[in-house]
């Protein structure tokens, strides 16, 4: 692992600092059960979500922004629309961009468009175990995972219980959280969206992935030793990610 | 009432505990308002959502769920092509699924729209009063309730103040739930989600139908006693439902 | 200021008092971001929120409202056809609406539909300094404000740390509130849909607009002092709007 990484949680807080003094704009295409929660995942790191779809605005909204999240959760004509129009801007001014392959190890036609976006170079793609095997046509591990990373030029970040984060020459795991995290919809989802904000204010890939679900991971562990449920987890990790520190970080991350 | 309701509150124990083994799927054809706040009571419960309206996909994500629901909250074209889809599956593999038909008490074509519905046959319908008169062409009563449910061959399920379950044969009514539950936004929607959840687990329509209600009425009533708000028990009652235990049920239950 | 404004607190809670007791119909047009908490925000004020879109009955439902509301934060085909519809129907029953043009100074296509719908005499128009500065093509000050009411006969709502509110001939200025409702999505598309509620049972557009705003700060910085972050202000604020007294509103307003 390089420097940088090993030095993890406080380059996250390095970056959230950034992230709050500069205030990136995020645009996500995104489905409509996570908007309201990743807009506020956004908000509370500091970052400003934009979320329309309109093919008559979308190219100014992208052109506009700092980075851009394409999540596959709603699969519809509109939104195909919207992510090639955004996409031909987000090319154009090199703008980072991160792929959420939401579900498509339950729907074929899902799974061979999201490929046809991977074509596109998404700076991160955020999946779970199942998303990855429908995409890599592989079962994730190490080498599995290093090897999809070097066809695509993309960080993969694979999350579970324990996430993996790697490009083609690097690679870390990432062991926050908390299990009520997987009882809440749209997690995953504002990882994603998170990420993107990450890579609006770190040049280096990696490192912005590792630090965005590091971040979100230790936010989820604060607010879940807190929570009553699944409930109150919710709201419990905004409020945590909005006060994320230093030493929070350092204290309770656990990366190798 | 036949021996199984006479015992709900053991018996909604019961059918908890395996849909938190089993963890069904359940797709929700859903309104948008809703969408957010249904995906996290399936997921509290211990099912699994999904919400793609695609016509691409949704025969797919139906034909890989274990029950359905139908909300008519947001009435569009997408929506209608996609219930169409969604029917067919459902009606292949003899799946379980929920009509919940909001607001057409408020709009005539929304009313013409859900008869059509019945007519294919949904396992349970919940609905408020306003909602029963506009579809059944009569005042709820003990009587009505029984008539529609022979005529559709469908459990009904009124919701309000008292919530009544009916088949053609026997009928139950639940007196748990809390006042602030009117001032959220979903929670008829959210119940009709549950109730599609406890028919993927129960044989028994009824039992399923009436399990559901009380399950989400005891939890609401456990959430309003400690909320100060109707914003704290939105989230209160998710927390309420993923603790829910026999004890809790067995103790609260108000069932006649 | 004329006699009811210097008194606004008290006026506002007459006039919460009143919205409680008939509980108006509000139709809303929004975005999918905003539509949940958009709706919990009117049930907690004791409005009935409905949020169709369907070309085929929003007709009926607005024919049914006491007040609509129109946010363009996302701006669609299916969403302008919705307000043409509504529209229609608004100016025949002489119902009162809001305009609530979001991001309009973010994309030139929404700021001339905005203009355009202001031709359609909006009753108030809610929005922030940079939207101003792109529906009324002048910095906002007290007196572009003034001049851009008289021009459009709506009162201009202008919300930030400090709100504006004018109408031709009066103004009024509200400093309640708290920062971290900047960090939660759709915060000014409630306050422009409790605006709607409050016009519904309040015949002077000014105090009606003004009470909206002043509730709904009020009800911010109440929850703001008690908030751990922007997660639990989002619940907070609900809880407090639902909660709102007299008293309250007389000992927290600060309104110039």
């Amino acid at each position: 692992m390089h420097a940088p990484l090993s030095e993890l949680a406080s380059v996250t807080a390095d970056i959230l600092a950034r992230l709050r003094v500069r205030a990136p704009r995020v645009h996500c295409i995104t489905n409509s059960v996570a908007q309201a929660f990743t807009a506020n995942t956004l908000l509370a790191a500091g970052a400003i979500p934009s979320m329309t779809l309109s093919a008559d605005e979308i190219g100014g909204f992208v052109a506009g922004a700092d980075a851009l999240l394409i999540n596959l959760g709603t699969f519809d004509a509109e939104r195909r629309e919207a992510a090639a129009a955004a996409l031909e801007v987000a090319a154009d001014e090199g703008m980072p961009w991160v792929l959420d392959p939401v579900f498509i190890d339950r729907s074929a036609p899902r799974a061979i468009y999201a490929k046809s976006l991977v074509a596109q170079k998404p700076r991160a793609i955020r999946l779970n175990r199942a998303e990855f095997t429908a995409l890599a046509d592989a079962e994730p591990d190490g080498g599995t995972l290093i090897h999809y990373a070097l066809d695509t030029l993309a960080v993969i970040a694979l999350t579970g219980e324990i996430d993996l984060v790697a490009d083609g020459a690097r690679h870390v795991s990432l062991e926050n959280g908390h299990p009520l995290m997987a009882r809440v919809t749209a997690m995953g989802c504002a990882a994603s969206a998170l990420t993107a904000a990450f890579l609006a204010v770190e040049v280096d890939p990696l490192t912005a992935t590792a630090a965005a679900l590091l971040a979100f991971g230790v936010a989820g562990e604060v607010a879940g030793a807190r929570a009553s449920g699944p409930g109150s987890l919710a709201s419990g990790i905004i409020d945590a990610l909005y006060a994320l520190d230093h030493d929070t970080l350092v204290q309770t991350a656990r990366v190798r």
